[in-house]
């Protein structure tokens, strides 16, 4: 089994900094407090149309079109349309199930977000705010929701396999990012009693959730757990016989790398690719199949100035807000780092890079030079990505 | 000069059947009743959003990367915000203009729509509505908003050309396409006096336009006349001096082919694109430079049915939900009529296919298979478009 596929990203789980447009006139760093700032009706015209339009049947022939077997999609906790005021979208999964298996390709589902979520970022739906692990009506909830999703697809052709929770966050992510300073609570009130999750709670919490989900699940589908930024704390995690199929997903952004100190020069990162994801992954591939569930071609070296761990305008820093560097370095950094990444992906099952698209200008949008390497679309037409991924 | 280019139809001006869930949830069949039919908070998110997906920076990343070297962009005659409760869109055309020439593209300007119309198609604004012509202020309107996009990008390395009206209707056009049945007006009352306009009319204002519009535009960018459906009716048209660097655009669909008996096999429709287009194109090209500013491979054969001259489920007919022929033998079709037509328009000074990306869902939304060949990006994608273009 390997796996290259691509995230669709911000279509069913919004990230501002993807898609500006849904946020303006409102101060909301993310949909719980966009659904709090605009009226009903307005909330949800934006949302209705921004999930019609930005992704349609013609991504997947792209995609399919592009040599990528399986796409990652990452879905909210109210999917289900139970969590009012937000609006469900099991209609558009269940289109998404059509076009792949029209067009030949697969679903990871990505449960993103936990209510009042599992690590405070903005893209785990509430910035500041981390304790749904404190709350065992709300962990039993997503249980329901995971058992769900398991039924409701559980005989579809195009159903890969079904990523328990995204990103669980435990101290040390916590402690790195500083997230209550990154993603400062809109209400302090609401953020009282966050903090990481406890790796006795994420171990329990998947193996519970393996049982609600196998019930239904063919043998053959996969169950995907995130690594919680600890690739190497699985190894003697699921070793029993009765689990099946169960991949191991790591998230690894060069961002990251810069922070743990990787030199930011094309030798620096290609280095720091090999020396620990290939290696890391590797180590880890003899416990579970592992793919690397987001990534991208994001760097400072190639944005002009460092971005102090992947931080844009929306985290107030300046960026850049004209081209620093050639077109022609550009491309060779790109293509350095993509090689490289590819290669440490191959030690593993495989790959989604984060994301099939983004909406993010950085022409017309001062600060932004340089995320356009988060767009796999943009990354594959500027000539960025190897042919041959 | 030859110009190869795709339209960004339905960005600005609306099209129902190209992004069905803006009209959700109401009756109106174009933009006019769209507006009326929606509370005017509704009606601007839509509108919003719409525009800010839809078409992005992204998306002239990828025209270029595709080998093309220009875009038709279709906008509607309140372009400037000064026609409510309609929303202008000159600062989506501004981004357009630093997009397209941040990635070594072009613009042709195309005025799609005049108020009460100069077609009465859904496309002119307000089906079964065509009176515009009759209303000497809205014409004065018109010609104004032709000067002012003249005046505002006159300058700028993106400006290709701009276009003076889109498709303004003859006799023969309304009644080959029966106006009044096809497209039914909302209002009756509305619709009362509307008519075809006459040759007349046309060629007075598109000889003011032309002034109107070179008293700005340097003389190395292009005017556009559209044919009004007749391509042999200019030879007689501006061959005075002062007149420079006028194109003629014909549209060509082959469903017009088919209300013209064409036979429909890959055969009759070959043979009537070089007996007909490509022989007609080249007799005027002696005229003017003349392009085909709307084409595509949608014909009834490859749909599996006949389309009665490409009338869809909107115009009431049943269409196709499942696929009646294999996927190769359309391809075949497909590649066969693309070869046919691309040979035409090499007669004459280039082409814009119609159009860049259409969101119908061919696999959700029965009677719509077979649509997806007037989707550049699918047609590329699906194999149906020789790369050398």
């Amino acid at each position: 089994m390997y796996v290259k596929g691509v995230n669709l990203g911000n279509w069913l789980v919004l990230e501002k900094w993807m898609s500006p447009a849904l946020f303006d006139g409102t101060t909301a760093e993310d949909e719980y407090y966009l659904s709090s700032q605009l009226s009903k009706e307005v909330y949800e015209a934006r949302i209705k149309i921004h999930r019609a339009e930005y992704i349609t049947e013609g991504d997947f022939v792209r995609i399919k079109a592009m040599g990528l077997d399986t796409v990652r999609i990452p879905v909210p906790y109210f999917i289900f349309g139970d969590r009012p005021p937000f609006i469900g979208c099991i209609a558009e999964l269940d289109k998404a199930f059509n076009w792949a298996e029209r067009y030949g390709l697969q679903i990871l589902i990505d449960l993103h977000t936990a209510t009042d979520s599992q690590n405070g970022f903005d893209n785990g739906g509430i910035s500041g705010v981390c304790k749904w692990s404190r709350q065992p009506d709300e962990v039993e909830f997503i249980l329901n929701v995971l058992e769900h999703l398991a039924e409701r697809y559980k005989d579809r052709a195009g159903l890969w396999g079904i990523e328990v929770l995204n990103e669980p966050i435990l101290d040390n992510m916590w402690e790195m990012m500083d997230v209550p300073n990154r993603y400062p609570a809109a209400d302090p009130e609401k953020a009282k009693g966050s903090g990481p999750n406890t790796m006795e709670f994420i171990r329990r919490f998947y193996l519970d959730a393996y049982d609600r989900i196998r019930k239904h699940l063919p043998e053959e589908k996969y169950i995907v757990i995130h690594d919680a930024f600890n690739l190497h704390a699985w190894k003697d995690f699921m070793r029993e016989e009765k689990y099946k199929n169960v991949v191991l997903d790591t998230h690894q952004y060069l961002m990251f790398a810069e922070m743990d100190g990787c030199e930011q020069t094309a030798r620096g990162y290609t280095r720091y690719i090999k020396e620990h994801y290939e290696d890391e992954i590797r180590k880890m591939q003899q416990y579970f199949p592992v793919i690397c569930g987001e990534w991208c071609l994001f760097n400072s070296l190639a944005v002009g100035c460092d971005t102090r761990g992947g931080q844009s305008v929306l985290n107030g820093q300046e960026g850049m807000s004209s081209e620093r560097i050639s077109q022609d370095q550009k491309k060779e950094i790109y293509q350095a780092v993509a090689k490289a990444q590819l290669a440490a992906w191959r030690a593993g099952s495989g790959y989604f890079f984060w994301s099939y698209k983004l909406l993010t200008d950085t022409v017309n949008t001062p600060g932004w030079v340089g995320w356009d390497s988060w767009d796999f679309g943009r990354c594959m037409d500027l000539g960025w990505f190897p042919a041959d991924n």
